[in-house]
């Protein structure tokens, strides 16, 4: 059983998949070399790295018009980087500002190009795609689809329009099926959904490629990228290793549509837990919880920090709020088990009980 | 014993230092959980880190003054991003050019400042330092300490001159001592001599940050990432915990001047058996040959393809030159072991007994 992480920032792996790994680095496949020694050129590493993309494919029902890029930097650094490539000099996009995180990005494209907000959040309710005025001549259309601090999700997606859309999905990339064709461009950090910091992801309509800005260092081009297959430099083998085997894992675990009803269930059941509580609450409209950052609060601020500790003495680990928004949060990417989230629900329950007697 | 791999773009790890990473992996200090896991923002990952910037300090001796930043994007990326974070605009900076890798930088950063080109080699021969035409009014001075292609290797570093030397080591970086203080700025990816891609290192004087110009995506912003401690978004944390441990087998094993010693021992043995076989031979002018990419030569291309097919099967793998210049390349990072250097040395012996059998 536990310990369980529930941290944001980076996810738990599947036992039979950590398993994997550690022996992948003690010993490649019996090679008697580590995984972590592969030179990338090697076809050893093309074959873990065409795997990935393979399956990655399939999961998202990839279309061949779309590129699969492997890259460095997180997705921050794509939040700089996306005007960079996409963006012409002259050229404005929109972006909706919904939370912490489509603010970091607009912050940081704002740097580098001229930025439309075209709705705006207030953190606990989204502003529905219905009401995005979106213009016809914009570079691009931005949003995040999960804000990861307020524990806010889109449920429904924007339909395609004139101008690529283009979609951070740190938060929630591979935890459900896609209309993949509505999108330009996805992109995600991969520590959350498939596995180990270092790598970030991006998925773009090849005919995307070809925008960028010069003076762009090569590892950031989407286009030299593309034709580099992902190699213009050397990328992160061992995070993409990590994400190869995620994707294997999600694919024999019946894929994507079984990941969202896995994901739906376990975010069900705590925001349940949270909502029939009377101690707990959650401050999320209804209709934008997110399935993968369960956002909620204790009574007081005193109240959160004794569950905090008392949570962390039971292997509950890393439950704390992102320290701008405050109060509790739950993060059950893909490889959170259910019985995970059990042993947290079992546990409010019972720190709701000590509350009472101690009251009473 | 083997397989050895003398890999150009990723070095082997010492035994020690797999099995302490497969047990990170699997279970990570009796934790439960896995070192893949750990959020960045966790304590336990702080610990991590800051021991990595102890051990790093320690081993070069470096005064307070030196920022260590640990990076994503890999060397390449910082060929582009050294001018965007160090070169006012107007400003020029010198350039040697010594060979692939150099010319690699230059290229990259000519899109983005204006290049003076102050030295150049002849791809068996570097220029040495006292040639260099250093300008006083350059916003500073870049060479490529080795040349990881041509397997060429500075072992005199330059003076300290007016304008910043900034060092492209990723090749030899922490294989021996270095007179830190004449350098303004030195980076390397860290896959060749601590560990796993994915990790840049960039270790500079504090009086070079806060030259950045705006627009450069946050995470490549070195002021930025100096405040932030190199956490202005999530870093590659599992290559931060490789290199952690490879710093510190680096000082358990007796620091950069033991390093030095081994390194040197390892690849005059291997010279030495390339000039005294009358079969290969090394294209390098002595006083530039590396300690780490030992290039050599076979009579003819169809003998250097046997060669490398049969020491394949012997286990000695990636030995084949930097496809731009052919030949045969044994790179000898730091945690090759000298049985790996025997290995190679017998079985070119064997090679060249049993080719003159045959022509006998």
């Amino acid at each position: 059983m536990g310990p369980f992480s529930f941290a944001a920032s980076a996810s738990v792996l599947p036992r039979e998949v950590r398993a994997q790994l550690a022996q992948d680095v003690a010993d490649w496949q019996g090679s008697g070399s580590s995984a972590l020694e592969l030179p990338f050129n090697d076809p050893a590493f093309g074959d873990i790295m065409a795997a990935a993309e393979y399956d990655l494919r399939v999961l998202l029902d990839l279309p061949s018009f779309y590129q699969v890029l492997f890259l460095q930097g997180g997705a921050s650094a794509q939040f700089g980087l996306l005007p960079l490539n996409l963006v012409r000099r002259g050229e404005h996009c929109d972006y909706v500002d919904s939370g912490y995180w489509s603010r970091r990005a607009i912050e940081a494209a704002s740097s580098n190009c001229s930025v439309e907000v075209i709705a705006t959040g207030d953190g606990a309710r989204l502003p529905p795609p219905s009401s995005w005025r979106r213009s016809s001549n914009a570079a691009y259309c931005h949003f995040t689809s999960n804000e990861t601090a307020e524990g806010l999700q889109f449920h429904e997606f924007p339909e395609l329009g004139g101008v690529p859309l283009v979609a951070d999905m740190t938060a929630d990339f591979l935890t459900r099926p896609l209309p993949v064709e509505r999108f330009g461009l996805i992109y995600a950090s991969a520590q959350k959904n498939l596995g180990a910091a270092g790598l970030t992801i991006v998925v773009l309509r090849r005919e995307l490629l070809g925008r960028a800005r010069p003076g762009i260092p090569a590892p950031f081009d989407y286009a030299r990228q593309a034709r580099a297959l992902s190699k213009v430099n050397t990328p992160p083998t061992f995070a993409i290793l990590v994400a190869a085997r995620m994707l294997r894992w999600l694919r024999d675990n019946g894929g994507l549509a079984a990941c969202m009803i896995r994901n739906k269930r376990k975010s069900e059941r705590l925001y349940a837990a949270i909502d029939g509580s009377g101690f707990f609450y959650c401050p999320v409209a209804l209709a934008n919880r997110s399935s993968v950052n369960v956002c909620f609060r204790a009574p007081t601020e005193e109240l959160e920090e004794s569950f905090l500790k008392a949570a962390e003495a039971e292997g509950l680990l890393h439950l704390r709020g992102h320290p701008r928004i405050g109060g509790l949060r739950a993060s059950l990417y893909n490889a959170m088990p259910e019985e995970g989230v059990d042993a947290l629900t079992s546990f409010m329950v019972d720190f709701t009980s000590a509350y009472r007697r101690r009251r009473a």
